[in-house]
């Protein structure tokens, strides 16, 4: 039995998908954003940067989505969301799940959160910079997906699409959308057409993307 | 056998510790950033973005350090870099390989290239808010290891450790350094001690630290 702290459509809905794709227990429990709950001292026990997901796991909270995702993948290995370790594709896997933390989920923070870089609202040169450091990943994803698709690791599903559908989705409302990259817009219409995608859609009640 | 690409004191050195650790044969490769031999055509087939390291796997490369020394973990379990899979420390293994990449890489990354927000020169308020959420990581980390250290595992030394030490190094220049919080200092002599860190200086001829 796993517990999923979690707030609609952020960061904790990667860890949710894949939750849905195992067929585990788990318990949700909604962090309230609305009422900055985030911030409480219950929850910074758990979580001190008050982020969500925290993934309670044996009675030990773990943060990080990409890590949950690594982790839940090793715990379930018949859900076949990793490749085994030993497997020539294991290094791909290792590699985007980390390139997409680390690229994308960073950059994402600054441009949600002006505040973290000082400021109510980005000016116009940081508010480009961040988005053309966002539309380079798309860049080099497409251009990955085009040669060697329709899913990061090519025929087979993993959880690193589960991590990318998130962060695709995120850009719904940006100038420059994730899916007008032709590569991309595949991939995201076959997780969508996946019934941990539309399952996950009802409970976090999320809009239509 | 490996190749790994590298630039002294860069993001490639984690990778170049754990290398040594392990004692598998490499070769080193330097990619000359005084001459911008990271965006020469050659260099960006291998690592699209032209950053450093990229590592050559089997004949394949793999980029991002921090999965890169998940790979190697992996692949060298007889050197002890990573917990075993299913062991207890598992999860927070995994946990720490991926806040520091996300927290700490992604932010330093836009304090030493402000040209990745726009501008020549950060502003002060820009300044100030990078080092705040990196003074953050060195709080929530000097907690955690005052508990429950002298390593991110407790007693035990592992990759976690290998890409901390690298981060705080990067801060040695910045008001305020991660060796100013005392938790962390003790594990940066830990690592200091280790025959691979001695190695890793002479051959990347990096200045002490």
């Amino acid at each position: 039995m796993y517990t999923l702290y979690y707030s609609p459509g952020t960061a904790s809905m990667a860890v949710h998908q894949a939750l849905l794709e195992i067929g585990a227990p788990y318990e949700l429990k909604l962090v309230d954003f609305d009422n900055d709950a985030q911030h409480d001292a219950e929850y910074l026990k758990l979580n001190p940067h008050g982020v969500v997901p925290t993934l309670v796991v044996d009675g030990k909270p773990v943060v990080e989505s990409a890590a949950l995702l690594m982790l839940l993948a090793e715990r379930h290995p018949e859900a076949g969301l990793a490749p085994a370790i030993g497997s020539p594709e294991r290094a791909a896997w290792l590699q985007w799940m980390v390139y997409l933390s680390n690229n994308l989920s960073a950059t994402y923070r600054f441009w949600f959160y002006p505040m973290d870089l000082g400021t109510a609202e980005h000016v116009s040169h940081i508010s480009t910079a961040l988005q053309q450091r966002i539309a380079d990943v798309w860049d080099n994803l497409d251009a990955h997906l085009s040669a060697h698709g329709p899913y990061l690791l090519g025929e087979q599903f993993s959880s690193a699409d589960i991590l990318l559908m998130m962060l695709m989705r995120w850009s719904r409302n940006m100038p420059r959308k994730s899916a007008q990259w032709p590569a991309l817009a595949k991939l995201a219409d076959l997780v969508r057409a996946r019934d941990s995608w539309k399952e996950l859609n009802q409970l976090e009640r999320l809009s239509g993307w």
